[in-house]
């Protein structure tokens, strides 16, 4: 059984998630069909680019990934389809994509070319729905679409190395359900920029000096209960590979967050200072 | 393998929902359930008309739609299925399917009569329950109701036509995800009356003249970026065939939406009129 | 086919969810996910006991409870698993299923013990996916852990009945979607106390009289329409056993509910007096 992962900013009020969902399953009743996320900000690719690239290699390869974020073709972006890491992804070509390609080259990328033969009230999804199916169906990409050699990078998504060597400048990409914040300095490039030597992570607040391996490592005595560390600011990488500011065990709406707490929010700096 | 839809105002963080799905799987392991909204307005009958009628379209034939909104069984409402346009729908006889009823005449409805059969503490979920996974499986309709000729119909879903013909009134019956805002008239009923006459939409701030074909046409200029256009309002016949008013890539939480922006809401009227 | 479902406290908005579906269905492609609930109060295990005591009961005999919600294995919580009542549980040793085991006797209990198989950035969830994918497809609990005899025991949960056997005092362990509030007080406990004497339900705003056996019980009047008691208190035993405090057909946003109009909040006493 083939899988469609389904990553949108439609919401879960409307009838629309449930109305792609049936005309998936109208044109492949044999998918099975997950929800990544319909609650991405609306029209935000960065917050789309960082859910998908953090979600699908939970999934088994030969998974088709529709991502229905800012997805209307227009005269600036054209309907694309990409294999990658053997896994699909169909969406516009509007940098959604390029914190993926960032790491891996694409095996193939086309630009979709079937909209003629869709009636004219045709949306935008439906050419998406059809594609995916055609795709979870073990479907070619060349019947889809013309092969094109490269999609829209995103630069703004990508944290930068100063000159010398000694700091890299991230921002807050992501804001999750803990208010724990994301930012887009990957473990990778922090391995290769620091080469073992000290750092302090510089924020608005208050410096971080260390990365824990995880959450509980902010447990460092045994003489306390768990509990007692609840509210402590940490950072961690975490599993999508990224820096990430956190409270321990935050609950947003009791003891707070890193949103809240620690004042940090969407696109401001953090910065690792190598010394 | 058959397909139940659920529509219902019990929302997403109690069990209710799944504790329905699992009652659903108990009694049909191979029916695929798929969740159209949980976040109705509670009781709220006419957004949950609109919501089925935007969305039983894109389901198969044969497709079983429960709706879970006001369904109690008491002196003035009884439980009913309806077969229409090939489609399956479960609920109280609230009104909730007037606006399917006023575009096609039914094929079937029955008045549920399988209460009698149930232990006493059952609750009216566990009769549709039994209802869908009956219709789910090609079960009959008389065995599980008698047949009435009619459904009650709830006037206050439908736009008015003036008695001179020039203006077509109607009111907002829902306001989606987006902000955007949906009203209960038709791209029939508009095209019924304008008979190629200009028109005009009037509403509280300020009016809008043309209706346009799809979101992005609000960009008139090849010589702007598409983002030049963003927080522009307009007008368009959705999906579903209904006029909204929306703000071209709205967002409610930064942008700004129709609801916000325009101060339109909930039962608000909208006229077109004639001239 | 099997069913696993998922309680957790990981919010829709993140990925979080979309990637544990994936990485189960990697583990068994034929296995049916259930979401029960993703809104649990982050960290409350007492949300989270009350959830999954109300909903499992409405799954098959033999399906497979996966419950997220603080499980990261330290010094003071271990991983189990548990078969209880036909059904199995897996979580961390938290008190979060002492709701369950006040009413029956586990069949069995086991301690994960397979967290050396697995490489060292497995997080505590990866274990749970691998231990429910093993019991989704028949395995044996001692395949995956050492029996163990018991459970923590989350005493807070419990109501007390005074000593003189005249009184029962609850808490409000949980508020649902429509505002209503439930409390610790089962009707199993209830009758046992009660033994038909008369009884008064006092609390903070005002005292109720009568235990109703449904929501609509509250119309007593054939002679006024069903909206007439719009906005009205009432107490019910719900369906998963517990004393409820509603207000008949409440919408938080409109009508208000138990929670605003009468001011019942979360941890509340809410006491039973016999006469």
């Amino acid at each position: 059984m083939s899988i469609i992962t389904l990553t949108t900013d439609y919401g879960l009020k409307d009838h629309f998630v449930g109305s792609l969902k049936g005309k998936i399953l109208s044109e492949n009743p044999e998918v099975q069909i997950i929800d990544i996320s319909h609650d991405i900000d609306p029209f935000n690719t960065a917050e789309a680019s960082y859910i998908i690239g953090a979600a699908y290699m939970s999934f088994p390869k030969g998974t088709v990934h529709l991502i229905g974020v800012d997805i209307e073709r227009n005269k600036e972006n054209q309907h694309i389809a990409m294999q990658w890491n053997d896994h699909f992804f169909i969406c516009a070509d509007n940098g959604i994509l390029s914190m993926l390609t960032q790491k891996i080259v694409p095996q193939k990328i086309v630009a979709i070319n079937i909209h003629d033969r869709f009636p004219i009230e045709a949306t935008d999804l439906d050419i998406f729905i059809q594609v995916a199916s055609h795709l979870s169906k073990g479907g070619l990409l060349n019947v889809i679409g013309k092969e094109i050699p490269a999609i829209k990078e995103a630069t703004e998504l990508q944290a930068l190395v100063a000159d010398d060597g000694n700091s890299i400048k991230g921002n807050i990409i992501y804001i999750d359900h803990f208010g724990n914040v994301v930012t887009n300095i990957s473990k990778k490039q922090f391995l290769e920029i620091s080469r073992g030597r000290p750092y302090e992570i510089v924020m608005k607040p208050k410096n971080i000096k260390t990365i824990l391996p995880n959450y509980s490592a902010i447990a460092t005595s045994d003489k306390y209960p768990i509990k007692t560390y609840e509210g402590e600011k940490l950072a961690i990488f975490n599993e999508a590979g990224f820096l990430e500011i956190a409270i321990f065990r935050s609950n947003p709406s009791k003891v707070g967050s890193a949103n809240s707490l620690l004042g940090l929010n969407y696109r401001d700096v953090i910065t690792i200072k190598f010394s």
